[in-house]
């Protein structure tokens, strides 16, 4: 498929010929996931599992850093308890898993078949508030008891009609943080400073700029009083939702009876909110940083940051060329980055060095060193950074390599958070006018809908009518309302579609 | 309940006076789990959650130095991929709790019902064989793509109809893992090698000694060819089984299809294995250890290590103590035990120092520090080691204790172990009769069910009738039939049953 005039690259479609066809070559060429026989739901492959392990622990550390525990509450929900706060159950019931049978028996012809049904019916969990909530409104007596801060892994399920790995899944692993707190300030305190947590995650270990601020009432978590989000743009320029955190109010802890006596002596409502993020991170990454030639891993969240191949053309210097490889791996294993040992791979599979090189280009390794026969005798390794072209291989001795390589993995990260930056920097747009909005979200060419669009930043009148028309029109929603800052600040004009007065823009992107 | 002429516990019943309340009252004065109103699930509160990610990171550790990934697969199994493995599904029909809905919606009368029914049922995994089976027959095509050495961190669900906190529940938190060999010689060996893991685990990080060996058949997991595993002996006596490790054959090949081309150009059947470890451990630990005070956690599993508690009996040397406790706990973090900082809490309510106390006493916190205005002077802290007795308090010079508090807590480890060892080995007989069997095995005061039994090593003609008739007279089972080692070289014999003769004493148990 790819054009002759064009160089070749190890995925096909190329980003700019079929973007969705592209992302999903890329995860099966890296190995990350792949569809199951389950419908919506995907097997996490080791190279991708890696991914989200590295994504768990760094975000596990911020967590734990900001007071919280993990503990763990039942992947089944009664009926009853999901309708209790009456916004969420209709939120969520047109996705919701239903188990009600805890048996299978052989029935006349032989084929095991469900049975003993339950008397209520158990929703697999497609969030936790409501059986969380029955737990915390048996721990909280009195203010003494709050706030409590607390986060679980897990997995859980939202039926998906139109699945795509990692992105939009039936069956997904995220974490939902729950907390309750004595205060409305303290709450939205809270809210907040989990939002922050995940900016600060998908700056420092994604390279994933993102834009944050609050949803409006159409786009808010089904119960919720407020939702925070994150969103970043992918390469197709559309928007991911990141990572959200809610403002529950006192929605969930009146539903749930979560009530504590005051300072005062009186009884009130526990203030409460969630937050969560989950492996759709992975998707978000890949779409980021990949290009024409597969994954780009930034290096904090890379499962291996080098890769080493040795080069054996001949069997007579096929051992000292191991040799040489492993102690070069040894010699990186011994440095720490960020508090954990280097990880390398050093890759001794009897195959050609080509091979080898484009199977771990495919897999996004930040570093790759080739270490052949000749190099031996120069004291140099041939080294190649993922994030520059396949063409920009160096050759300088092993031991400025290995003395360098700290800030060389630094400068590949920084590298990838700043071409994402310039990236979304480039296709996001203030836009005045109802013209120009249109345009900037109508493809060019109908017949093969290319890359087009982006970011608008343009001016609302704050009905849910005009959102309801753009997203007919264009598939465009409002992503979020930026919080108020020096890049942001509110600033008074015209609604872009009806032309009514409005305090300040909002960010529009068509979206996964 | 304590009866007037022992001293003081904070667990009522005693150990002595109901094994199984004790337990439940263990559980919950030491926050580690509760049930919750979804029938047999827990909730695992966050000490007790501490405790299960310790164990996991710790296991996960052993699993990659031996080779392994991680990665992850669909909690539900089509009916059909059960039904493959005509034991497997067989032995888990009674537990299996099946999806047949993947929708809610508002019936006539405004209640939420389920609706979208399945074309065909899906079971929450009870365990992953099938559903793993499915992927790997995909991914293994020739001798090159072996072995496949993957772990899996999950929740798994069978139906339970009696739940025990930890050790039997219908949700369970565990790891599992699948790999798949070339040969028959080699699968076998992961099989041993992944017991010998849990055995090491057991031993090392929850002081628990355990014996290993074989299931015999009728405890065989479903659908393998040979099932290993580990058995502790807890504080009434009994047995629990702490991990288990299957040689699969090629049952589940066979089933699911993984085939490859062999080194000769053959189509072979793959070699298989599964192994698992749960939260049960969690409970193994606390039934192992635990005394008539609450929980004792051994140090390479606690949460926290060392809970420092500032007395402060008058304001004005309130900030002094605490600057002092504050002090002393940076000087302890700073300490890397086993590879990473050691966990001090500093206990700064306003409470009692006994209220204090006599909570982390029942957290089985290893080391407890106490620090007073009086002991500002003396540059002195009270230390209270939770393994020994609460009158065993010792005064020594805090730099003392923290030059020291490396080589207590391996002690406090060692003590443990060393305690279980001893209790196993008091309680463990080699009988040849069957009176004596009978005896050994029968509760003296029948209206009181008191802790009696113990371990049998006694022979076996090797037939289902003689387990049959023992289960069904004294609710004792062959928990395994030892490997051959020094301690339990084959001894040939009589089957303490039915005199006929036997090649080797086998471990006779009463089990959770």
């Amino acid at each position: 498929m790819a054009k002759p005039d064009l160089p070749k690259s190890a995925i096909n479609p190329r980003r700019e010929e079929d973007f969705p066809e592209w992302y999903q070559q890329v995860v099966r060429a890296g190995e990350m996931a792949e569809p199951s026989d389950v419908r919506g739901c995907m097997v996490i492959k080791p190279w991708g599992y890696g991914v989200w392990e590295n994504m768990q622990r760094a975000l596990d550390v911020m967590f734990k850093a900001t007071g919280h525990r993990n503990a763990y509450f039942p992947l089944f929900i009664p009926l009853s308890y999901m309708q209790k706060e009456a916004e969420h159950v209709e939120g969520f019931a047109k996705e919701c898993a239903v188990v009600t049978h805890h048996r299978l028996e052989l029935n006349a012809e032989g084929k095991m078949v469900p049975a003993s049904p339950l008397s209520e019916p158990l929703v697999v969990r497609p969030t936790s508030e409501t059986i969380i909530g029955a737990s915390y409104a048996k721990w909280v007596q009195s203010y003494r008891d709050l706030p409590i801060l607390i986060n679980q892994w897990a997995n859980v399920v939202r039926w998906e009609m139109r699945p795509r790995l990692f992105l939009r899944t039936t069956e997904f692993l995220w974490q939902e943080g729950h907390t309750v707190h004595e205060s409305e300030a303290e709450a939205r305190a809270e809210t907040r400073q989990m939002l922050d947590v995940y900016e600060t995650f998908a700056r420092d270990f994604l390279a994933v700029p993102v834009y944050t601020g609050e949803k409006s009432e159409s786009e808010r978590f089904p119960g919720a009083v407020q939702t925070l989000c994150i969103e970043a743009m992918v390469q197709d320029r559309k928007a991911i939702q990141a990572g959200t955190s809610h403002f529950l109010g006192q929605n969930f802890s009146r539903s749930s009876g979560i009530q504590f006596q005051t300072r005062d002596g009186q009884q009130a409502f526990g203030w409460t909110t969630s937050w969560g993020a989950s492996t759709r991170l992975v998707g978000t990454v890949i779409m980021m940083h990949g290009d024409d030639d597969g994954l780009i891993l930034p290096p904090r969240i890379a499962p291996t940051h080098i890769v080493i191949i040795p080069v054996m053309p001949k069997p007579e210097t096929r051992d000292a060329v191991l040799t040489a490889a492993n102690d070069l791996a040894a010699k990186l294993r011994a440095i720490n980055w960020h508090g954990t040992p280097l990880e390398i791979h050093v890759d001794q599979r009897d195959l050609g060095g080509g091979i080898k090189s484009w199977e771990w280009i495919k897999k996004g390794v930040p570093l790759r060193v080739e270490l052949g026969p000749r190099d031996l005798e120069s004291g140099q390794v041939a080294v190649t950074r993922r994030d520059e072209g396949q063409k920009t291989k160096r050759f300088l001795p092993a031991s400025e390599f290995v003395s360098q390589v700290v800030e060389t993995l630094e400068a590949i990260q920084q590298n990838l958070y700043a071409r994402a930056l310039t990236f979304r920097a480039t296709h996001t747009r203030r836009i005045d006018t109802r013209e120009e909005f249109y345009d900037f979200f109508t493809p060019k060419n109908s017949a093969k809908p290319e890359i087009h669009g982006g970011f608008a930043l343009a001016h609302w009148n704050g009905s849910r009518e005009v959102e309801e028309k753009v997203k007919a029109d264009l598939k465009v929603t409002i992503r979020c309302i930026p919080f108020d800052d020096p890049l942001h600040a509110p600033e008074a004009g015209h609604c872009v579609i009806t032309g009514e007065p409005s305090k300040r823009r909002v960010l529009w992107a068509k979206s996964y």
